[in-house]
């Protein structure tokens, strides 16, 4: 026997993969996508943007095309912009570029997006958690603390917090950035649903990175993720990108979007009112502690048995997120704004739940 | 100044981008592309697969479905492979996983696929470079005493080889597998088109894993491609997989193309034939020294100024792939074989370069 498993580097053979939910369900409010499908009046004109690839050939290399109309989106110029495979994508990348070896490791103000964590330990970076407060704020002293005492390659924020759902304080976050000299990733996934970002910031900032991504905003489907910062560093990023990293088909859908981009900006209208909606019926029931949210989803904790309401749902066929850690976030769930129907089937089945 | 870029592995730094031709040619014969555009007897079948998709949700985590479609197909079952975005994906997470800082280094018989080498600086891996003989084949004593020597994490073979266009030696190949305990990585990105391949003996090998990719045969715009090897390998890599790796539209192509793959393996036929064919014209030039072929392209050199050559083709539409580096293929081309009316202008435009 040849152990090979051997080769493979600690943190990837400690892990267990990352878990998907695989079932099917009427009002799936688990993976905070957009509810809304894409429009009927558009489709015939994107089937014929999608049947103008010629599937034999290559993709353009770079997504320059792409990189041009995002560009202009996000009012950068284009050697800000560094398109990805999904941001998860994107993540890989810095964490793969960032020597590890010579690195203070990667800070993770927790609770956060898993893929930084699991990202990081698949890289071989030293992981650096930094907990969140009990209200799930940055905790500025004990963060400034942390950065100054190991100085860190890679600080991430998710902005806002998934899966907390709030904007981390501005103040604090540029605080590490002027603090630290290593990346500051500000993973704006949520943005278009908090209104804030740092975009303005890129030129300020050399070692200030934004990530956005088109999943959350209709087009889940497509892997579509940017990265913006500053052109010194997109350089050698781009060296680690791989050359055809974005399909073709994703390429036109994604062009397709950013020059139909009204239409889609009303669905997200449409999802922010729905969430102030439902931010204020979750409130109204008293078994709940509901946290603010300047996301698309709600996260709130329950005075019942966790388990209990989450497969009552489930009989209902609504799938929500339900976390078992870590601690600080035991026995909550999250939950995606849906469109109306689904939020009030899902607020319906979670008081009947509550009432078993 | 915040010096970030410091933070950058050494790898990285010293690397220029992988160079891509973006320019526009008649007769595109540089990328190893199939030149067969897609029928139009499908077209309808496959907007209507595509257009089916819901572009508001995340894709098939794991590609699940598309596995048992490619598991049959390949002929070994679901727990043996991986889906990646590309072949290139599968590459990085091969070279991603393996703890650089306990691996002997990475072993690419050279000249090969730049990706082998790009991949190992981009991810902290120390590169062993073993040449190919002077006929582009393996140098049995030298491989063998180095993998001996040096007890590389990872090995890499392209079967047949890119650029090269030769299948190496099974029986040293062997050799090489069994006295490795590091993995061997046998690309069969052109095995189609030799109707070679080690797939037989994945059950034999604990250390092999084998990989296939769309990109040759016709969907080089969707980015799939395929990693086979045995269960306990693929489960640490999939680990490092991204849940999400492979967008959706591709999913549901590759789909499609599998369950129509009779209407594709006659596209693969016909490469084979032209191969042949152009083979022997090119052969019939005493100017050419033309190298034997497995794949759907052929390698030459030329007895005249190459770039004078390489630029004559350019003004007639025609672009292949010309090699400036390293030493044992510099001045070489490789053109990819075309459809026969590219295959004709290619040969009367190369014919008049060789008169000028």
């Amino acid at each position: 026997m040849k152990d090979v498993i051997r080769l493979f580097r600690d943190g990837v053979r400690r892990q267990t993969a990352y878990p998907v939910e695989t079932g099917s369900y009427d009002v799936k409010l688990d993976a905070n996508e957009n509810p809304y499908a894409f429009p009927e009046s558009l489709k015939e004109e994107f089937g014929q943007c999608l049947s103008s690839v010629p599937l034999n050939r290559y993709p353009e290399a770079g997504s320059g095309t792409l990189k041009k109309l995002f560009a202009a989106d996000f009012g950068v110029t284009e050697d800000r912009i560094l398109i990805g495979n999904g941001s998860d994508e994107l993540i890989f990348i810095l964490l793969a570029a960032v020597d590890q070896t010579h690195s203070g490791g990667v800070l993770i103000p927790s609770p956060t997006f898993a893929m930084y964590h699991i990202g990081a330990l698949n890289t071989g970076h030293r992981l650096i958690d930094v907990p969140l407060d009990n209200a799930f704020k940055l905790d500025e002293g004990r963060l400034l603390e942390t950065v100054r005492r190991e100085r860190p390659g890679i600080v991430f924020f998710s902005y806002p917090n998934n899966p907390t759902g709030n904007c981390f304080d501005e103040k604090i976050m540029r605080a590490v950035i002027e603090e630290s000299d290593g990346l500051v990733v500000v993973d704006e996934a949520y943005g278009v649903f908090s209104g804030r970002t740092f975009l303005p910031d890129v030129d300020r900032y050399e070692n200030l990175v934004i990530l956005r991504t088109l999943s959350k905003i209709g087009f889940a489907a497509l892997r579509v993720g940017f990265l913006i910062g500053q052109p010194a560093v997109l350089h050698e990023l781009n060296k680690v990108r791989l050359p055809y990293n974005l399909n073709a088909l994703s390429q036109v859908a994604a062009a397709f979007y950013v020059t139909h981009k009204e239409t889609f900006d009303r669905q997200i209208e449409m999802i922010v009112r729905e969430r102030e909606w439902l931010s204020r019926e979750l409130s109204s029931i008293s078994a709940l502690s509901v946290y603010p949210t300047d996301a698309n989803f709600v996260l709130f904790g329950c005075d019942r048995n966790e388990n209990d309401v989450y497969n009552y749902l489930l009989t209902r066929g609504v799938l929500v997120k339900h976390f078992s850690s870590p601690a600080s976030l035991a026995g909550k769930f999250r939950v995606t704004v849906g469109t109306k129907e689904e939020n009030i089937r899902f607020l319906k089945a979670l008081r009947e739940a509550l009432q078993q």
